[in-house]
């Protein structure tokens, strides 16, 4: 893939299993260069720059502090712990780096409104790392949800988002230790859930939050797996709900329900395949003579990729940079606002599941 | 179909539409014969003999009470409203009439166990109209989800039942009717989810049962569309949710997710043809190196028929009718035993949307 003239260019501040993937998609965007590595030691960033046969001249350092004080960076994406997301995001925000940060963005709302209103006041785009979100895929399926005649009013949701690990994982990974990754299974396979119920509802707030009996938490407290119902009452009233989890078979399934049409899909987070994606999609479906049968099955819509997922993310978040930086625009406030709106969901989540499955309203 | 030397003889007790299909699977049916059809007046059972073809030899009558004191009518196919179950249902099995029910099979668990209870007595066979339990494909699911290997431990399910209608269905229609069918569409499509999530939980109960909100009832009070979730507890601790609904385009899901495998169809109630059927499994799926697609995509399981499901059913519960009536056996407790939990959860659905989503205990 031939490079634009200018690049942006980032710095990755963390070696997370995750940085692997996203600095690939850095390297295959054509508008984004990767230029710099940070982690807690010079060592960790030159043995994570050999495994991943990174470019020489990709600098290497040995803190996140010289990644953001480097004049040449003009964005970071941070894969830390969940935990240390608020004290580096800031940080980078307010060293004028724009911020690409994984998700869950942080442990609650407030922390994030925090993250958020420091990229705001220094001019400074933010996303979050939901990959799906660019996926041709999506903006296909959005355009047959829109369709009043195909899919009418949306009327139902449900979505599931899980993996089943192993021992080792249970007693190490930092997606189950309360001081990295506090929110478990909830912030990491249900920010998938909430986000995808989100946007199917067009992003209006449900009315109401009510986690669903019971989750399943480890001895620290952390989330397992859990479940959760919304409501959006009105003349345009919907349901949803979904089921996160560490303890099931990998699954990443969304169905959402019209009043004329269904959409199914099975690998909505991460799709079986780089080159193209499907979804299962029906209207107008009624029963044969006898109810004997159905008048027709669903039909799989395929879409064809050039570009990876997660390098169409790069690439659209390197393209509102690049406004920012050379055309004196402003950031996009649709990215922050997603993110928003995802993690107060999840604040609600949470608290229903601490009340002991209590409705919160919104 | 060549019909065995002694078919069991049914007599239909009223012309809903549904009893239209259940003529033509009693006809299929290798060890079972319509017999007799009653209605209120002899002008609809006439009409209705008449508008599907039945042999002229299909005794008419134009009262239910005719039907059960026909002696040659070895058992009764009631397609009555649901209101009416109890009634009919207890007098054919004072009437020693082996009774085929359909479904929900009752207003409430006290009269099922009054029906139940009148069979048991009467050494009659119950067995309720739920037809996918009887189709081949329901097996060889329950074969692949009992193999530890490829399965592993059930861990979360979700149904959905729907179907959109007419304003006509929602001024007229019996299942919308609080004297005819006051269970609406928890009766009619959300019978299917929890019968399902029964089945696909071996027919243990949940230890709680809780209602989402919000339920859609009519100015009558019944129900257009609800959901629920289910909560088993201890070592093999599991969940569930479904969504029934008369206000969304067909459907008709079972996901189950498994620790080692999952396995979807969007067919199971009344499957997309007769002839074969089909459901997706998939066993062991992960991501391939740096998360960038699965290692596996599911399988399309398919299972070929030679008779509809709703002639199986009718052949199976002709097998345990004959076995009482030839072989001097006794009724099989397996099919009551089925309906019996089916309706207890439905009440206790029922009985937590009446009490604003709190949760019930089983």
């Amino acid at each position: 893939m031939s490079k634009s003239n200018n690049p942006i260019r980032f710095g990755i501040i963390g070696c997370a299993v995750i940085a692997r993937k996203v600095s690939r998609a850095i390297n295959l965007a054509p508008n984004a260069t990767l230029y710099a590595i940070g982690s807690r030691s010079i060592e960790k960033a030159k043995k994570f720059a050999a495994d991943n046969g990174f470019c020489e001249t990709v600098k290497m350092y040995g803190s996140y502090n010289e990644v953001l004080d480097d004049p040449c960076v003009d964005a970071v994406y941070v894969p830390l712990p969940t935990s240390l997301h608020v004290q580096w995001a800031v940080m980078a925000a307010e060293k004028k780096k724009h911020v690409l940060l994984e998700k869950p963005t942080a442990l609650n709302l407030a922390d994030l409104e925090h993250i958020l209103k420091a990229c705001d006041s220094n001019g400074v785009q933010f996303m979050d790392g939901t990959m799906w979100l660019h996926h041709p895929r999506t903006a296909k399926m959005r355009e047959m949800l829109s369709d009043a005649q195909l899919f009418g009013q949306l009327k139902s949701m449900y979505s599931s988002s899980t993996f089943s690990e192993t021992l080792e994982f249970f007693e190490n990974n930092i997606r189950v230790k309360p001081d990295l990754d506090a929110l478990g299974a909830l912030g990491d396979t249900g920010w998938y859930c909430i986000g995808a119920i989100l946007w199917a509802a067009n992003y209006k707030l449900p009315n109401t939050v009510m986690a669903l009996p019971a989750a399943n938490l480890n001895a620290a407290g952390v989330i397992l797996a859990c479940g959760c119902s919304f409501h959006w009452a009105g003349e345009d009233s919907k349901v949803a709900t979904f089921h996160c989890s560490f303890l099931s078979h990998e699954s990443m399934d969304l169905a959402l329900y019209g009043s004329n049409g269904s959409l199914h899909l099975k690998d909505f987070i991460i799709p079986y395949q780089e080159s193209s994606a499907s979804f299962d999609f029906v209207s107008g479906a009624k029963f044969k003579e006898l109810h004997i049968g159905w008048n027709l099955k669903p039909t799989k819509v395929q879409v064809f990729l050039e570009l990876p997922q997660e390098t169409l993310m790069v690439q659209e978040f390197a393209r509102l940079v690049n406004i920012i930086k050379n055309s004196a625009g402003h950031p996009d406030s649709k990215w922050p606002e997603i993110s928003r709106k995802t993690q107060l969901v999840m604040d609600a989540v949470k608290k229903s599941i601490e009340l002991g499955f209590k409705p919160i309203d919104l």
